[in-house]
């Protein structure tokens, strides 16, 4: 019976106009940067997003011209670009976020950090931290961060479940950790955790860990070179940070620290190096030649006074040089808007040149570039058809942000963390209109106050008895 | 008739208990920095403010007991501290917000800032543009300022009308300028400007401004020093700026800018000196010894590659340092929580030591100590009984606060502007709720649009010429 209406339906397909895969979400803006190498600013564009995936990105009339999608979100007033790529962090380290400030770098490790970690690091408290800094950086517009703390398994499971996308490297040091020993158990659970999390969640890469080349001997670093290659994992580590770890580098080996462990194979592998602060022009040469990923982490190297990172060299050497907030207790946020300015002014001063690391260069480096410098620059970083749809939305229209003449310029000098308004990862909205979807925030915010509680009472009976 | 009504009721008087004067305005607070050297925070506190003064500041048990005031502000979740005080800006200058950035000083100075203000800069603009900057000032917490920009009769028109409160500093310099001729113009305008401000309105303080000792001839600073001393008024001026003054009054002068000012006279009257990069033990010292009140700017001598100043070393001599923003063409905002929090970690990377410059000095220079260095610190930059009711409230609750360990790390390390809720000056609310009260945000924005709309057009014009 309705045999001749189907036929007539499909005698009237080819009439209709040709109609592209539809997505299921179209972001506005009244500005868009791809952020692709040269491209400029797009005015009055959209992103249409099809699944996890970029479908199409260009101009309003073009993409309303070919698609439909259920739902859209209003570019007025805003500017869309690629979420931004946190190189480097300890996110449970949100928990000590302004426990003590201010010491020298010796008595702030071994008389507070240290001590409280071994006491208090547990996986309840890194799931609670975990959470609280991904809501911080959903929160201010960061999509993907590597990790490096303790109980990784745990930290694995708050990125698949709040939306966010992660490098989650498993830590293994020389020296007693929470929850292990040594070398030996740490770098153990490591290669487990690396090969329980590999291929098992689209936006969670496992990687190694080894923490620094003056907390693991060379034999355990050639050891982590090795398994890393097997499992074709990355490598995240502190390298090259302080004056103190040259010296250490120098005395014991002869050589400096970015030498040290590229004769250890290190630099053969997927290595994403953070701090970067202590390099010649020889190991900036080497840097370049081998694609090692450099994390600069401006705040944190102010704040501990590890010195300046030279930057602008390794940028001109060809370096894929990504922005990082470290840790909670360094910092003392995950504010990523504060990394890209800063890192802006700080070179510039330090070389007396106002040209040198201009405002696209620093949005680069929390973007394309820092997403090459993690090894995941074919997937995200740059807003174009195929790469993974992590982007983010910020207003552009309060007072304190008029009059505008340059968008990129308002983004690295003038926007902040307050001013983001939608976060998307992977095509998922994590944030609209501020409001954070994926984490609640309540539970959160109790779970925050029973672990900080204990360690406000810890802080104080160590004032009580001092 | 009444008359035993009367007499029962003066025979009544002495047994009701004394009543203290009472305020117009409680503010409460979960914590109280009154900014006093070496106070505490003060937990769970509250401020009395009668008419534009401080009555009484203490716990909240103790104020409650004594005063009842006809309106109060929540102090749930919230600090009170000393209104900021930006000791170097020129507020006008937002509209020229983000306009050109990145560029070669030279280039920057004579291709765009120069002859956009020779072409732009009317009486309506400066207008205008102080309307914004100080909309941007109350909205993030400054309360005081010093400007230095034309036409400074508009300038403390808009600070007389929107309740901030300013030292506003009429420039004077050698060259040609909007308005003006060159020294001999802008000089007399300078005097008539102070004299008929002087006294004229309670939170506006009349000064000089000669433009900087590369641009002022040493007859006209002497002629400033004198005309200065005869007002009993402040002089504010751009000192030790660059490498570039430094060479240029090295050869024209065998001497620093500081020696060089010095022998003319100008440390011996109130200086506000603003920048202080370029200087020398012997500068140092006799800053000190002078009193001269010296303004640190780092995000625009970061940005412009001007230099370090030696700050911990100028605290440590017993300098009066300050804070400032600059103008928003160097900066590009007027947000004083980026100048303390770059303070603190910018002394920190110069020197390698981490306990330079911690965040109780870095409050205290945008408050006590830059009040001090400004010559206004027997009125403001502290909350205690007489002095001016000049304080602002933050919301310390967020999310992204939490935990919290120590409130004094956080206002340096973790708030910004956007965290600011309340802002009072000489015991006006100014800002409640994150609503400003004293400006028409509307009228504001149309005559942002307006005067931005003319640059716009311009700098399109120019593009498309070259």
């Amino acid at each position: 019976m309705y045999k001749p209406l189907i036929i007539l339906l499909a005698l009237l397909v080819p009439a209709l106009p040709l109609r592209a895969a539809q997505p299921d979400l179209i972001v506005y803006a009244d500005y868009l940067l791809t952020m692709e190498a040269g491209a400029p600013v797009i005015e009055d564009a959209a992103v249409a997003i099809s699944g996890d995936k970029i479908l199409a990105v260009g101009s309003r009339a073009v993409i309303d011209g070919k698609y439909i999608a259920p739902k859209s979100i209003s570019g007025r007033g805003r500017v869309v670009m690629p979420g931004l790529v946190n190189g480097h962090t300890h996110s449970s380290m949100t928990l000590f976020r302004g426990m003590v400030d201010d010491l020298e770098l010796m008595t702030w490790l071994n008389e507070y950090i240290f001590p409280m970690e071994a006491r208090f690091v547990t996986p309840e408290f890194v799931t609670t931290g975990t959470t609280l800094a991904c809501w911080e950086m959903i929160r201010g517009g960061t999509t993907t961060f590597v990790d490096m703390y303790f109980y990784p398994d745990q930290i694995a499971a708050v990125v698949a479940s709040c939306g966010l996308r992660a490098v989650v490297a498993a830590p293994h040091i020389d020296y007693p950790s929470p929850g292990f020993e040594g070398w030996d158990d740490s770098f153990a659970a490591a290669r487990e955790f690396v090969q329980r999390w590999q291929g098992r969640h689209p936006r969670v890469t496992s990687a190694f860990a080894p923490h620094a080349p003056y907390t693991v001997a060379p034999e355990h670093l050639q050891a982590t070179v090795e398994a890393a290659g097997q499992a074709g994992a990355p490598i995240s580590m502190h390298l090259a940070e302080a004056p103190a770890e040259t010296a250490f580098i120098n005395t014991n080996y002869q050589t400096s620290p970015v030498q040290h462990v590229a004769g250890l194979g290190m630099y053969d592998r997927k290595l994403i190096a953070a701090h970067m602060v202590q390099l010649d022009s020889a190991d900036i040469a080497l840097t370049a030649e081998a694609g090692v990923g450099a994390i600069h982490n401006p705040t944190s190297n102010m704040k501990l006074g590890a010195g300046i990172s030279p930057v602008p060299a390794m940028l001109a050497a060809g370096v894929n040089v990504g922005l990082g907030t470290d840790g909670a207790a360094s910092n003392n946020d995950l504010d990523m808007w504060e990394e890209l300015r800063l890192a802006a002014l700080l070179h510039k001063v330090a070389s007396g040149e106002p040209t040198t690391l201009p405002a696209q260069q620093a949005l680069a480096m929390a973007t394309r570039t820092g997403a090459a410098a993690i090894r995941l620059g074919d997937r995200i970083g740059q807003l174009k058809p195929g790469m993974q749809a992590d982007l983010i939305q910020l207003d552009l229209s309060k007072t304190q942000h008029q009059p505008l003449y340059d968008v990129v310029s308002h983004l690295v000098y003038v926007l902040d963390a307050s001013d983001v308004v939608t976060t998307v990862v992977a095509g998922q909205v994590l944030m609209e209109d501020r409001q954070v979807n994926t984490i609640d925030e309540a539970v959160l915010r109790s779970a925050v106050d029973k672990a900080s509680g204990k360690i406000r009472a810890a802080l104080a009976a160590r004032d009580a008895r001092s």
